[in-house]
């Protein structure tokens, strides 16, 4: 079988405005073959477009005999077009088909192939990753990423319209600066660079201009571990506000979260269907619990931590287990674990005016409020053993009227796992790169 | 002079909307101090804040003492906010003045500063981006970036309503596949990866997927070249949608085009104002050129080309003499000067179908129809001395049924240069990166 030129053909119709009412009309459509079930004098043919199924019909009596011949030899997956009249049927899927009077090879399928795309075999996520294109025309995966879609594009309505801009930060900075995190080095020219692990302090710098500001964006972290909720390149929603203070951007993260929710039941029902999930509730405003006190739940629970320490893995696990289904902060961290531009509480340098949001055991969201006096920032700087001269351009921003302010880092792959109850960061990730994988 | 901490100070009104009505409220506003005039028994504050400039005006009559010795006191770009009483006063800038009743100092500027963010004294571009943040805060280059934020959402806009959907590929990539363009080498654990030029491979695979994509994403070129459209780390806005050509994808870029300048005049008129520009004036469709009609006009006009050379800097230069003004597209390239995923013309291999979108002089979007067949996506991968073993995984997806597909790649800072008619690429990015510059 020979694939064919495109010529004038357009399409029409996307499957899903295909519908009863369309009765007699000739139609024009586009897709992947999803299944053929051929019965002699009738065949059945049920074409993938990006908005759903749509069952072509082809009869002996209807339909041209080299156009039934065509329909016969196609193998599944293959990228077809169809030009036929639509004819409203009761017992057709959606009571509508299409009896086709040409068809068009566009492109075609070779097989075996690597997974079946229609999901009803299983496949390892290894495997599905190898072969990522195929197994993203499942339609779990389609689902996921129209959901994402709309999650990213709710995130900036409600952004903007709170009178944020958009800001576009280098991924290639010059200097090792923020220490503790594993940085990739690049090689810039004949210098050594770094890729950004955020947009901290730029965005930091930005709002002594802009006020508000946020950035959409890839970052990259060196981390060696190799779990179920890293990966080392991520998408960061940063936000950062002139003139506040952690509480107030803990009100817009748990507000942009309710209106996303909101957003999502509102036109996603569809995918929420097809990946079988109830979208968490959220009460506003969401409980704000003191670091101190998940030390003496998790102590209660039978899991012994001091305070000071920072929450490993299995201390989160037994976290998601007291707090199911919940999303909620945790504030007030001691200021050892935090970096070294979160800002110390007034009353105790002890506490920091740190914030995470947490859904069940997985961190979403940290923030704060920012360090905002150079003389302290430089004394951070020192403590956590960190240069202040490799922080030249970043202080000198100090000098310039740097006033109170705070933000936070959003992981949207991480919001994307809790909002689906995901288990796998890969499964919301169209091509995942962690220690072990760079293809494809 | 010390800082003082935020307590419970918030904002309530916006420059902005400190208007004469408000005459005898109460607000409190945040802002950066512009400059004083002190005349002894009145002292004038101009406050700078995202959203424009408000006076504040301090009397020996009606504001406190404390208050007024601490307006004296306070350095130029210091950070503060006003409590204090509108009054509507002809006299005043705007009409509108606020009498403090209580100043507090949020954030202290040391003067001297590196440059004069009033914009009254001039400074080159390297100064100024040393200084950036600094630089930021004169009107010009706060409109532009509000302007190019406004550029990006709407762009966002069209798409979504479109039916793209818009997706984040991998910025750190495997092998160095497209051989021919300069890549930025990682080390990436233990193995040698590379920083993504563009989308291209994955976002053409992806159309088998979603049909309809685009990203809006941070791509990086290591070439040499020092100029003043070129940078090393760049947004790119790819498009890339399935059973369409290069016309269909030509027509969408002219008529998103045509949204984003509609989207500008009506709602950044302020911007543009300040920036002292006029939108270019487009008329659709725009003109289609075949590069063998720019040959000719390129002779036409003293510069001599042979058909099948590329355009070269200084091409482009005359080209931009003919075109003053003009936003026009030249198709049909030799398909010598194209990437091995152009799709060559059925009737002459020679050209293929390919586009840019030129504004006078400068290369805004490129795209094309791409190869959809593999059996000549190996011996275009061949001709151009690349292994088509590197392009294992692209090639799989052939397998799986890939149909006609078009797209396009646009220079978001580019774009921004046309539209604001900036001659410096630098001005359009908050903090560039070229050969010389990874800082700050």
């Amino acid at each position: 079988m020979s694939v064919e030129f495109l010529g004038d053909w357009r399409r029409t119709h996307y499957s899903s405005v295909v519908t009863p009412d369309l009765d007699g009309v000739e139609v024009t459509v586009f897709g992947w073959i999803q299944d053929i079930r051929d019965h002699g004098n009738i065949i059945f043919l049920t074409l993938s477009d990006k908005e759903g199924l749509i069952q072509i019909t082809g009869t002996r009596r209807n339909t041209p005999p080299e156009v039934m011949e065509k329909m016969k030899s196609l193998s599944r997956q293959s990228a077809i077009g169809v030009k036929g009249v639509v004819s409203a049927r009761v017992e057709a899927p959606r009571g509508v088909e299409v009896i086709p009077r040409e068809i068009k090879v566009l492109g075609l399928a070779s097989h075996p192939l690597p997974l079946d795309p229609t999901g009803r075999v299983h496949a390892e996520i290894d495997v599905r990753l190898d072969a990522r294109i195929l197994d993203l025309r499942r339609p779990e995966p389609r689902a996921i990423f129209k959901v994402r879609h709309k999650v990213v594009s709710a995130i900036r309505e409600y952004l903007d319209e709170q009178g944020f801009i958009e800001v576009h930060t280098p991924k290639i900075i010059a200097t090792a600066a923020e220490g503790g995190a594993a940085l990739f080095p690049v090689d810039y020219f004949n210098s050594r660079a770094y890729l950004a692990q955020s947009p901290e302090l730029y965005k930091e710098e930005l709002i002594t201009v802009f006020e508000k500001v946020y950035e959409i964006g890839t970052y990259f972290r060196a981390e060696e571990s190799h779990t179920r909720r890293h990966l080392n390149e991520f998408i960061s929603v940063d936000v950062e506000e002139a003139f506040v203070d952690y509480g107030d951007v803990m009100k817009l993260q748990e507000d942009l979260l309710a209106y996303v929710l909101r957003k999502l039941s509102d036109e996603c029902m569809d995918q929420l269907n097809i990946l079988k999930v109830n979208l968490p509730k959220i009460v506003l405003p969401l409980k704000r619990y003191k670091y101190s006190e998940i030390v003496d739940q998790l102590n209660k629970n039978g899991y012994r931590l001091e305070w000071g320490e920072d929450l490993s893995t299995s201390a989160y696990r037994v976290l998601g287990k007291i707090h199911r289904n919940e999303f909620y902060f945790i504030i007030d961290w001691p200021t050892e674990t935090r970096p070294f531009y979160v800002k110390p509480k007034g009353d105790s340098s002890q506490t920091c005016e740190a914030f995470d949001l947490m859904y069940e055991w997985l961190e979403i969201t940290s923030g704060g409020s920012r360090v905002d006096r150079k003389e302290q920032m430089v004394e951070r700087l020192r403590k956590q053993g960190l240069d202040p001269a490799n922080f030249e351009f970043h202080l000198k921003t100090y000098d310039y009227g740097m006033p109170p302010h705070a933000g936070w880092g959003l992981g949207l792959d991480r919001l994307l796992m809790a909002l689906l109850r995901i288990g796998n960061i890969r499964e919301v990730v169209l091509f995942p790169r962690d220690r072990f994988r760079l293809t494809p």
